[in-house]
């Protein structure tokens, strides 16, 4: 039996009863390391965090592990009980449906312990779940390569009055360009989008396309740390939203579509003031 | 201090170690009983297995109450922890924000403890969360009325490819008409939406406006007790699904829009076949 089983979003203190008695029952115990793994006590070095409370011992699972010995992990769950532990919700914003194809296509019978992700999570800043459209990625532009199609998106979620939630970009293991030259494989360090690269990004675009969609005055919702005991929500303009400091990883964006009264209420305790934290200096609300 | 604690889809052991060990701690710990609280072991009689497994006495908080007592439960909350569970995650499909904004009105502090709801975990089935559109509810048609707001929402979702989280309506604690003329309150019996009589609306809805957003060979993905040890998925055209009979509630329902090859990979697992539980009979895929 193969087990999905989501981690939720703060720590290793997230995870489910039901999630926690099965790990235990576990035979073998990989963790995704596709995404951001940093405040659930993994490092390079491993994952002593997780496998104390665990009582296990914790394979670490990168896409590449992943993809070339897939195989071997459905073998063993063929077998015995195989946990697959993932941050957030297995189906959340990083998906693991290729593996569970795989691993139905075997014979491997899976089960999945649901968790929170961003998807839910951002419910937290009072904007109603059902009144999001679609959501948007923000990829890291670079030189040559400046991908925009989360404007038209934008766009539909806007015209429509629908929040949109955008994911922003994460590289973890991605090799380097020398090294791939090389032939041999060196990594760079793990990036992650901050709010405010993703909003000079999206007010480039704006600028290039110009078709209104947003502007600087446009009131969004930023969040850091979702679901950590120490999370960050401030909501304001994009012009003031790019001078806070939101500090660590992992950060999101939310642009505020048509909002209701109680909607509007909840955004009033977050909305960024003077004493809001990370504020740079000379940016009032 | 106010502790929102998403109990999660299953069962009492879907809380999370962080929301247990809050709960534990807390001097009064209230549930609410909004939606459904079928598979946590609740009934009229009390809250048996959650205050067996919590170690803490729960009271049964249902919007009457909440609405007429918030004050109370705020107090106490100023002056002590006080737990408020919630079934999914506190801001998924219901709703908590008026109480967190009350309780933020008055200076209560207010943490929240997330958890997995429907709106995440409907990504089993293998259709990508970021590819839905806005999410719609379909209330219980009566006599005289058949509000069917749903039916434009539905439509821009499948111009634009995709998909719809359509949820049912639950009625709990509704006070029966004979009750309410005679000025004593008396409350029908819990009702929740088969995903049967949803289709049965969204093909009446259909078939009155006539403007081809969906029909009975539309691809659908019904879902019953999501999240439990026995939940149900099945896929099919929405003449199918109404021969399929998902048994215990909660139901939703998802209109498929325009499918990647992956996602129609795992579709396949879950589509209907002769061997399908609860397939009716003359019925074959």
């Amino acid at each position: 039996m193969l087990y999905l089983i989501g981690l939720g979003l703060g720590d290793e203190r997230d995870i489910t009863l039901r999630g926690l008695e099965i790990v235990k029952k576990c035979k073998k115990v990989y963790i995704e390391a596709y995404t951001s793994l940093l405040s659930f006590g993994i490092s390079s070095v491993g994952c002593s965090t997780l496998e104390e409370l665990y009582g296990r011992s914790i394979t670490l699972a990168d896409r590449e592990m992943v993809e070339e010995r897939a195989n071997d992990i459905l073998s063993e769950a063929r077998d015995s009980h195989v946990a697959f532990l993932v941050v957030g919700d297995p189906f959340g914003a990083t998906t693991h449906t290729d593996l569970v194809v795989r691993a139905k296509k075997m014979g491997v019978e899976v089960k999945v312990v649901h968790n929170a992700s961003v998807m839910n999570a951002v419910g937290a800043c009072g904007l109603q779940l059902y009144r999001y459209g679609e959501t948007v990625s923000i990829p890291f532009f670079t030189e040559s390569w400046r991908p925009d199609s989360f404007y038209e998106k934008i766009q539909i979620n806007r015209t429509l009055g629908l929040h949109t939630l955008c994911l922003l970009d994460i590289r973890v293991k991605e090799p380097s360009l020398e090294s791939l030259c090389r032939g041999k494989k060196q990594y760079e360090p793990p990036r992650y989008m901050t709010i405010n690269t993703a909003i000079e990004q999206l007010l480039e675009v704006e600028q290039t396309r110009g078709e209104s969609v947003y502007n600087e005055d446009t009131t969004c919702v930023g969040f850091a740390r979702l679901g950590s005991e120490d999370q960050m929500v401030v909501v304001g303009s994009l012009r003031q939203l790019l001078m806070v400091d939101f500090g660590a990883p992992l950060h999101c964006l939310v642009i505020v579509g048509k909002t209701h009264p109680v909607e509007e209420e909840m955004l009033d305790f977050y909305t960024v003031r003077k004493e809001t934290p990370g504020l740079k200096e000379k940016e009032t609300a």
